[in-house]
């Protein structure tokens, strides 16, 4: 790391969830230069412990005084918790960054995929904040921002196929208790979500909006829009929870400005960092779950002419949602961080 | 029923199959005019018995001569089933109800969901085999249809969520037997798809085609346009085997030639037959597998205005795989045909 300290104090708020989990291994597998580490959690987790670099470290509650000494904040702890004291960690001089929607879309904080929009990390100094997008904007992006900035997209078309593990880490377990409870022959309980997972599909994640689209689909429309930096790409989402344990496969359809075919978008996809081409129908190769599970890189396949627009593409994008979608992406921030300013 | 003769002697080519056996039932529980039931099956099939109306009867092999004296005869045993004994089911005299994808674009030969295109029925006269279109297109078309008729779509982007039933029997048992076995902490195995399906994603529906297009898309496509007679209908589709059981579901962007509105396309939905809204978000109502399956009605929510073209519409459409998708859109076919002709 060619910060220009030797290590910096990180605090994770939400140490004990399922992104904090990926968080913990995440800055040890990539060696980030962490001197002291604060895993913080609500009440109800102090006593815990978690692992980090092998060693046990004492869980903290979360609140206002966390933050005393600490250089990078990441926090996962919902959007609740960010506003209640993401700006108070931000006041003690701890550079936030944040997992949840709290901050997404305020116009004095940078919305970050490194690889799409990294010179935006230097308005972190405007409220001490950088907000992590959406777990399936961001694989999403993974694909669509190379092209985009290729052949220019004008309007998309996106229907998610979303796993649990957006839903925290108690919606993980929820899923794996109903299929053992289906495979013992009892009756499946719902609490996380508003009905069985197992084996069903549900077209509802996170509030409805007044003209029936989810928040979770209109992040995938406002976010996309602050991170390209084009306020006129026009997206169409549906977004929909699948039984599936941690990684989000987006269907896109994209009408573009340029004219583009299959070769000349796989050879933009090709070049472009943190994400694999995985397109041989011959071979039965495509991104599923089964593969970017645990992985860093987003995979796009499926790749086809659009013949219905004039100038069109369509594919199939799949990443890990705890990975890309949250703790890697967040990590990738601080890098940069650390590498241009702190 | 009001047919001419008082019963009909019907076979059932893949008798012994997931969609055979909604057959049976189906037949039963509508008080199709039956006179002779006979199942048919491969040789391995033969042995077994299956039961019609709390009466076991004997499975007899598929073979040139097994029409004799049958009225109707349903194949649900694969194109190639149907191509080698539809023909011959067709000259002993039985009007052949083909579930599979080998006649559907014979252009002597009607494609029909009765609710859409029920005159087309007349066409049986020509080669004596009236097609039953692909599951996910009726599904989808069940929605798409009536809007069609009240405000002419022009292009359809449709991606979707596909329970294993729509691959047989096989395929059922094969999503149970990976569930057990995550439960237990035993191996998966995979025989019927290319991969796990259980807790997985495969982007991949029957054989792949030259452009990267699966033939299943490529039904979605052309089976829509044969059924709504309009060559001029666009559609961009992308299929993907979910780990569901038994109910398929579509999202579906439209763009139409008329002005559309959430409330003008839900009074179309609403006066559509076969077709229920299910559209209530505030009480977390929307169509899913878990209410479709064993439904004889599609379902169709999450109406939304499509904002990123002048009229467009976008909405969600689930219905039963085994059921309106193939037994019983056969058996309404038929029910029609002694209606009308026999």
């Amino acid at each position: 790391m060619p910060g220009r300290k030797k290590a910096y104090n990180v605090a994770i708020a939400g140490a004990t969830g399922a992104v904090g989990e990926v968080f913990l291994d995440i800055l040890a597998k990539r060696n980030f230069p962490v001197a002291l580490l604060r895993p913080l959690a609500s009440a109800r987790s102090v006593g815990k412990r978690v692992s980090f670099r092998g060693t046990p470290v004492a869980v903290e509650e979360l609140g206002e005084n966390s933050f005393e000494g600490i250089d990078i904040a990441f926090f996962s702890a919902g959007a609740t918790r960010s506003r209640e004291f993401g700006p108070a960690a931000a006041r003690a001089g701890a550079v936030v960054i944040d997992n949840s929607s709290a901050f997404r879309m305020d116009p004095e904080v940078p919305l970050v995929v490194p690889e799409i929009n990294e010179p935006r990390i230097a308005d972190w100094r405007k409220k001490g904040i950088i907000a992590n997008p959406n777990c399936t904007t961001i694989v999403m992006l993974m694909a669509l921002a190379p092209l985009h900035r290729a052949f220019r997209a004008k309007r998309v078309v996106a229907s998610s196929y979303q796993a649990v593990s957006g839903a925290g880490a108690s919606a993980v377990r929820e899923l794996e208790d109903q299929v053992r409870a289906w495979a013992a022959g009892k009756p499946l309980e719902a609490k996380v979500f508003p009905y069985q997972i197992a084996f069903n599909l549900i077209p509802h994640i996170d509030d409805f909006e007044e003209d029936g689209f989810t928040k979770e689909e209109m992040k995938l429309v406002n976010e996309s829009r602050k991170i390209l930096d084009d306020y006129a790409l026009r997206v169409c989402p549906t977004t929909v929870r699948v039984p599936v344990l941690a990684a989000h496969a987006v269907s896109v359809t994209v009408e573009t400005a340029e004219p583009v075919t299959v070769e000349s978008a796989r050879e933009v996809f090709e070049k472009a960092p943190g994400l694999q081409v995985m397109d041989d129908p011959g071979a039965n190769k495509y991104p599923m779950p089964l593969y970017a599970t645990g992985e860093d890189d987003c995979f796009v396949g499926r790749i086809r002419r659009d013949p219905t627009v004039e100038n069109g593409l369509t594919f199939w994008v799949v990443g890990d949602q705890l990975r890309k979608g949250a703790a890697l992406n967040a990590v990738q921030i601080a890098e940069k961080l650390v590498e241009k300013y702190l």
